[in-house]
């Protein structure tokens, strides 16, 4: 089914809200009150979610917690498991690595970085073995968190080595072919939008 | 004047260009080659630049580099210094305290953390200090990087010693007042999209 990226978006919400309530045991629940733990409106929520649940939630009963976060984890394409690699194992390269945010069937699994010295041979690795491991491990996501200058040499080394998808977080436009996918997430632009929306 | 989100998250891309031009002495600039460098379309360049800048393109000679630089920084609020500072000093906080890709003139400035052996005392402090602090230099912007179970509570001291304007990156959704403009960066959420869009 389609659905539009703003959706997309507020998948990881709901999934959050619903695994935090599996922890507690808590077996069903109503859109109303994800909604309400969410501070977003009802009626966004019960359409969300009517998009992604295989079952309609019950007048009184509600979703079944288990069920629904299959359903929106298979929907999210992360019902398997996931390996991103991280290129530049800076302060943001071992933030990213480390992150506790990212649904558990995403593993950060991997940095390399062309510096010998953060290379710990367990976690982070050099540059010359990126493309043997990539291969290997069929590996199709990574992140980029180089500095500006060697973001598109990096990029173009990446989809050299067979990587499809790009999560770019250094502060320049990145050109790649039409098969790729890229986003570039410029902080620079998300502050600048957070100072002047009102 | 009225202007999409979406075109405000474009300016720091186009500013990016243009100080990259005035650092090589280019003097002007068509929307045309702005749109190029970017891979944005020509025409959609030209419509944002004529609603933040001054005086308009002149056919064949395009933009005072120097000019539209002012007028998309004066459109930003970011012609006036701006000083930010960061809760928690873990590798995002860090990461962010040194990214490189802000506005020249949007500085973190100073980052704040319970744990005692992270304080250098120069730019990283305990949080002990962060209301005195705030209040004096009429600081109204921080960044929450402290982990998860942490954040609300740090949101809400945040929102206690007078900061208006909060970009979360704790993987929660965080409540706050109507006053209060917040943004929760959800980097599990961009990487859903990410690995859904196509």
């Amino acid at each position: 089914m389609a659905i539009s990226v703003v959706t997309l978006g507020r998948l990881p919400k709901y999934l959050r809200i619903l695994k935090k309530m599996q922890l507690e045991n808590i077996n069903n629940v109503s859109s109303t009150s994800i909604a309400k733990e969410l501070g977003f409106n009802p009626i966004q929520v019960r359409k969300d979610l009517a998009c992604v649940s295989k079952t309609d939630g019950k007048p009184g009963v509600g979703f079944v917690v288990n069920d629904l976060i299959n359903d929106i984890e298979e929907f999210l394409n992360i019902n398997k498991s996931k390996d991103i690699i991280v290129i530049g194992a800076g302060r943001l390269g071992q933030a990213l690595m480390n992150y506790s945010g990212f649904e558990n069937k995403i593993r950060v699994v991997r940095a390399f970085d062309v510096d010998k010295k953060k290379c710990d041979n367990k976690k982070i690795f050099l540059m010359s073995g990126l493309k043997n491991y990539v291969k290997k491990n069929k590996i199709s996501v990574a992140i980029i968190t180089v500095p500006r200058e060697a973001a598109q040499v990096v990029c173009d080394k990446l989809i050299d080595c067979g990587i499809k998808v790009i999560w770019n977080f250094a502060p320049i436009n990145l050109k790649v072919p039409e098969n790729i996918r890229i986003k570039n997430e410029d902080l620079s632009a998300s502050l600048a939008i957070l100072l002047n929306s009102y």
